[in-house]
């Protein structure tokens, strides 16, 4: 029996030497009763493991076309019917699967998943990301706690892991939350994969099928994903210059049973306002008031470059009402997907179990790694170090704003953060500007991903972490030129009239 | 003014202020008119920051008492209303939130939360994990692994990532995947936070409030608290010598409209089973004739003993109807969280908009790592060391269940996995016979957190691989003894007529 196998194959080889033993069958060079080699021998002379030539006569005998018989052999039982499977050439194939159908009933993510990527050029400037910027990462310092944590905790580190968290990351998070405000235990703390999944956990423990929530509009478009893409509904209400507008807030929480309001209080993602303590309180009295409970998002909290420093709402809160996610994703790394909640030890709990099925617990190497990186005092030295470079970019594209932007746009001046809010007239899509932009080399994040109906905005949100001041400077330039050529051609459009009345409104 | 401070309280700096100077207003040592002291005056004399000062004085201000005049300084402007804030000594506190029904309209998971946890006990023998033994990992390997990815690719592993995955490891896994089956892209491989990761994606995408799914019982405790723990129905197919039971599949397939079909193939958690050739074919034509998706678990596909290897449904699958997830965990390190799927591009697309709105992407460093260690051949060299292992702790395990164990237990001699499932007479509740053990300072896996309704159950899963041969001898010599002494005392109960009848159902 001559065989002959293809090393380089796709075909696994069992499936060749099944292939071709059926072959010789079909075509006749092998009879029924005709006896096969055994194993040992057939394997020996393929130069294959014995296994493959098991598995290739298993093959053979489910499609019955071989017998075994103990201490005799194994011999050829029946002819083979008409090939079926792909392997043998060209079956008829039956109708493909349709995935599309079994894939539909949720909306497709255009908040998250639709955000602009990042230009292949490499002269290209993103301000699109309101991230840290990694040419300040001490990779160094990192690399370092991590092979400490190694070697010192060892395997314990690749075996599994509380669902709740690394204990001593959970005790350190307990601690400085305890210094900035009221008493937090360790109970009272989840670990988990960055503040996407505090928001994932949250809305799965929290909020039903028919559920209403709350949240600010615009807003951090990783939380409308999580909010808007499932059978849930929710009220926008508008962020003003002092953040979420409460006596919008108050009318919908009059008028609905919302299962809770979420909210980013401190550097609010995109517009960068921050609520002061008066209305800090207010938003505590309401939720108190309408028994909702309140999702804090602080991840910007402590990116603060002046002012006076305003305590969290779990800071502030006294009864509880309060749930605080953040996570080291724009202080420390963002790759390394670390964060935490704070909150109540019933809602810890509950969150902890629906953790443990989502995916068990936060790998442990991340955890013990910036734990130790905290611990020795490194991030807080990154922490102050960023900070400077940081502030000193937001004064730089201010500064860009005020020379190159037409008089027609404005702009918020964030005490903190990593962006800054654009609004422009109304009559101008962002998304327009962002076409032409690119073809410049620059790109940003429109308004409408901010937004859960993704109605096109006359915003635009100007990252100013993640790009020098020189480059930032040039960007802005080009980007003004853009939109004063744009207001240019729709003043002439309508010879000025309309124009001068949307300016009025401006 | 005499304020004294409290470094050491709950109560922040700010608020001991302004709970300080509201007494003086109170009890008279202030009053209407009286200027307080500038901002940087009292911040000196206190030894506090400036923006500590700052917002006490906010706080002040919002609660009407004192007003601002700029260039001329801050002045008392009324007498405080009673008390309000519970910083302030004893206020009457609002009704507590209710947690409780807010979190309520889900069960409780007692399937993965509640398996038994490991004694605290030092001597304590824990055959209840069916884990990889962390005393085997190549710990320095790996750490060598994780520092040479973070000396090479620097401050890229710790920015933010592909929610797909690291490309190399993506490109890794389909071309392993390719080696022992049909051709896969990387393209239709998504890196998840491990198999329970990849069951909770699968299910969010697949699977929406009222549908219902298939999988075998017993089955992994991870996947119910996926599958059961929402608004989902389902059907349990028992699992028998050759794994699920196609008769009893197909009569569910032809009554019901299933999303999904669940199976673990290989060395099945918990009986440790496997699924013959021709019956992974026929599942395969099951599934193809009703349209059905399989989800295969293959996550102790590699840990084979003895025996012929034999293709993963995966690579059976010519029409793409098998969505096929797999780990690190088993055969690698659970903590660092990495598993993967692999399906049709448009089911991976899908599911990869779902692992965004989760979790963004997962963890880059444990990624890099193991796909480092893997690359380098330590994964492989790993693997053939721990079967070796394995393969000879289940042999011990199994010449001591014969040595030990009651004439009327019977259990599973399985090819490959991490354990054996042992059946005992139906009147013996494998709970109790844990509570006994624990005493005796052993535990395992009682049945019934494998069965979607929990019912208690004559079963027990023991695990053999965290254990060393001369623990597995002792520790199943206890059970044993307690089993035996549990079915003499059933024995002399119903005076040996009953037990008899219940011996021949064995």
């Amino acid at each position: 029996m001559i065989l002959e196998l293809d090393r380089d194959s796709h075909t696994p080889l069992y499936a060749q030497i099944a292939i071709q033993i059926r072959g010789m069958i079909t075509g006749g060079a092998l009879k029924v009763g005709d006896r096969l080699p055994a194993n040992r021998e057939l394997s020996k002379v393929l130069g294959v493991n014995r296994t493959t030539v098991n598995t290739a006569y298993e093959e053979l005998l489910a499609d019955g076309l071989i017998e075994s018989h103990v201490g005799r052999g194994t011999f050829i039982s029946a002819i083979p019917s008409p090939p079926r499977r792909s392997w043998i050439k060209e079956p008829a194939p039956p109708p493909p699967i349709q995935w599309g159908p079994m894939l539909a009933g949720r909306k497709p993510d255009q908040w998250l998943s639709g955000m602009p990527r990042n230009l292949p050029a490499a002269e290209a400037v993103s301000l699109a990301f309101a991230l840290p910027s990694p040419e300040l990462f001490p990779i160094e310092e990192f690399r370092r706690s991590v092979d400490r944590v190694l070697r010192k905790e060892g395997s314990a580190l690749l075996d599994h892991g509380s669902a709740a968290g690394y204990r001593p990351l959970r005790e350190y998070v307990a601690q400085q939350a305890s210094l900035s405000g009221r008493a937090v235990a360790p109970e009272q703390v989840l670990i988990t994969s960055g503040c996407q999944q505090a928001l994932s956990l949250i809305r799965q423990v929290l909020v039903r099928p028919g559920d209403e929530v709350i949240f600010e509009t615009p807003t951090y478009p990783g939380a409308l994903s999580v909010f808007c893409g499932y059978e849930t509904k929710y009220s926008c209400i508008p962020v003003n210059e002092g953040g979420i507008d409460l006596v919008l807030l108050e009318e919908a929480l009059a008028q609905r049973r919302p299962r809770l309001i979420y909210t980013i209080p401190s550097f609010h993602n995109p517009t960068g306002v921050t609520m002061d303590l008066a209305s800090r309180r207010k938003l505590l009295d309401l939720a108190l008031k309408y028994r909702v409970p309140i999702v804090e998002d602080d991840i910007y909290g402590e990116l603060r470059y002046d002012g006076p420093s305003l305590p969290s709402l779990k800071a502030l809160d006294e009864y509880g009402v309060v749930i605080y996610i953040n996570s080291f994703s724009k202080i420390g790394f963002p790759g390394i997907r670390v964060g935490w909640i704070i909150a109540d030890k019933t809602v810890i709990d509950a969150l902890t179990v629906t953790k443990r099925a989502n995916d068990l617990h936060t790998t442990l190497l991340s955890q013990a790694a910036i734990f130790e990186f905290s611990r020795r005092g490194l991030l807080a030295k990154h922490v102050k170090r960023i900070k400077k470079t940081y502030a000193n970019r937001r004064d730089v594209m201010l500064s860009a704003l005020e020379k190159y932007f037409p008089e027609e746009a404005t702009w918020t001046h964030p005490e903190g953060g990593l962006s800054i809010w654009v609004t422009l007239p109304e009559s101008i899509n962002a998304n327009q500007i962002l076409i032409e932009s690119m073809e410049k080399g620059v790109i940003f994040s429109p308004g409408e991903h901010f937004h859960a109906n993704l109605s096109p905005a006359n915003n635009m949100r100007l990252a100013f972490s993640t790009t020098n001041a020189q480059s930032i400077e040039e960007s802005i330039k080009r980007l003004g030129a853009i939109l004063k050529a744009r207001i240019g051609a729709l003043r002439k459009q309508d010879g000025g009239h309309g124009f001068e009345a949307l300016r009025a409104l401006v």
